[in-house]
């Protein structure tokens, strides 16, 4: 079942790793097919060189496997939650990638130092608030996912589709694991950007309003013109 | 029409990708025939991986598409406006790369503190002053290029073939294509050094100005005796 | 003789390589026949690209050659001590990885700024102390295992399967080869985050208790479920 | 002529590139033939993408071109006197690379934070002064070697086979070409976790005295004993 969507969501999680997101077997990437309201996922803990589509596990919103000989990853109970609060989306991706996930370590918002930011993220991306000791105990990962959309209660998840997790990692989403995939990338590539950014000027500015909505609007306004014609999310 | 060009123009555009410039579609290069006076550019937001020579597009510079089936890099208005004012360049490259971007988006200059910087840029790469909103809202990508000739009003664009944008990126040119990328090269690679120059050093003083003259001239000088003879500009 | 364990041992020296953990003929790894008592190990200095398998030593744990055309790698003293004091290693690995390095001739240990960290490490990774000139003139291999068992006096060495050496580099350990270098691949990772994270914040905080425990013990407690079952160690 | 050494230089100089000490045509490798006192050193601004054995030029020490249809590198005169004077070496290389090149930039020299440092350097690796204006304007590339050798006064070039050139780069040197990269490589290495090390620990010392002797013996004393018998440069 959900041959293409297994097929898709293998490639983007070797997409982690040629994209240097991820080593050994960290992070993962899952997919929403809305019609049958299942869950397409990177089993736990096996190595990527060996795995195949076939290996992907499916779920139901509920977290019961659906078909599959594999566990799904730890994070699934995560996954789950985002596709249940965040309605539009289709793709969910977990890195650790090191300079955004140093940010998430330093408990700080990756500020807006331009318009690469600008491009995929309209405003800071935020750092979601740590879980206390009863949270951790309880349901680390489900709680993991009421933190983040805790965090978003104000925030347009489809304007800013990131998030850090205090003292863990990164989640993206986007409306197909390949749009989650890339806004990892962007994320990644950004963070790393804000620390040089910061080395270079202490005292550095974020980007003027105007030029980040202008970016934003770009790409994603209902006049995009970035891209080619009817691809307004690309 | 223009196939050389285009071949070139497509080479240098993935040359950009194994240079490490740029990731996803940020990034472009364009060439100019001054026979034709027309100027072949990449197409916007089309993947690196599947693109062909013949997708390049063919622009007069009035921005008027003449040839290809996509449209044009939306920075191409900052293209033109570089042809028709730097009369001898005929290569453009516009990237986000990590370092240089990141002075870009600390707002400053970057210092020549060393011969790698003066073989190619003679003084510090200057970051044009930000856009005001009205200059952004109205027509930005023009005026990017309106922001990089004033930048340039006192100063030889063929000894600087290169300028950061505040908080956005960069642009190098040069007599080709090929020269431009190579010129984005070293500026990333410049740039990459002066970060850490002034970390080893906070005091670090740049290079004298007896010893940037020398490394100039010894590749671009008239008495040039870097590389082989008749190839004074390499 | 022990003819699969050269090969693991041969695979897991050329991944030293491959993950970028070494250049030149520098670090080695070795493995543990508890059978035979025996121990195989990378010859010293010889070139990564022209070894094979047939190159391994095989020493014993007091140190001689009981098979092979090489002498064995000079940091074979500390290998077997580690073996004669951790018994339940089987794997041990040597690098000068250059972040995790850089911590070790910065003479601190590294902190535990996040659950990459945890899920590998359960607590600091200790530098240990310097040797005196004694120990360096007399026997400085063995002295150098001397050093890191003391460390671990109240210590527990299969919760943190790794140590830095005071001006020198580090040695990582696990269940197999295998292990011990996924744990010197994740020592380098999270070395190069801790730099990143107190660059990003001099005041970040290492993380709770409560989520150094949850995460080690997701991947490593009795009631694991990361990974798949029966599958406790990956 | 000297074919053998056209070829070991050549491979040598690819090995630059792949080695990522050098981008586009900066850097070059030289060796020296002690029998018929001939160097044979790369072309001056060839790209590596298409160079060949046969590209190699052959120079006699006081730099007329014996054999080869293409410019010598512009840096000869600096290898050519660094052959004269320091007898013992017969191979050199040249290059930008990026740490080392920054420590040069700062103008300061490379402490010797580690072993890794010791094995090849004993010592810290010395920053050149600057040339004074008439030295540059005079005879640039001749005074470079004139100012290595200065440098060199009071300091064995066999112990410590590498230099800093203010505000320019590097040259290190060994008993072969092969060596003289390797030096190289570890020269580029050191410094990076050089620049790391002082971020980590901003009061960090220096290695030992006695530890920096142990680790340059064990590799080059009279009683070497890391890699094989009979094998005591490497």
């Amino acid at each position: 079942m959900l041959e293409e969507l297994k097929k898709t969501v293998f490639e983007m999680n070797n997409k982690l790793v040629s994209s240097q997101l991820v080593v050994l077997t960290w992070g993962n990437v899952s997919g929403f097919d809305p019609g049958s309201k299942l869950v397409v996922i990177k089993p736990s803990g096996v190595p990527y060189e060996t795995m195949t589509a076939e290996d992907m596990v499916v779920v139901d919103l509920d977290g019961n496997v659906v078909e599959g000989k594999y566990r799904p990853s730890s994070d699934t109970p995560t996954h789950l939650y985002l596709y249940k609060h965040f309605p539009k989306i289709r793709g969910v991706v977990h890195t650790h990638s090191m300079y955004a996930t140093s940010f998430a370590q330093a408990g700080r918002d990756i500020p807006p130092y331009g318009t690469t930011h600008a491009d995929a993220f309209y405003g800071p991306v935020p750092c979601a608030r740590a879980l206390n000791k009863d949270e951790v105990e309880e349901a680390y990962e489900l709680n993991t996912g009421v933190a983040i959309v805790e965090e978003f209660k104000d925030k347009d998840y489809e304007a800013i589709p990131a998030v850090l997790l205090k003292n863990h990692g990164v989640f993206t989403w986007g409306p197909n694991p390949a749009k989650a995939l890339e806004n990892a990338i962007t994320l990644e590539y950004v963070a790393k950007m804000a620390v040089l950014t910061e080395q270079i000027n202490p005292n550095a500015k974020t980007i003027d309003q105007y030029l980040l909505d202008k970016h934003y609007n770009r790409k994603h306004g209902k006049n995009a013109y970035y891209g080619q014609k009817g691809d307004k999310n690309d």
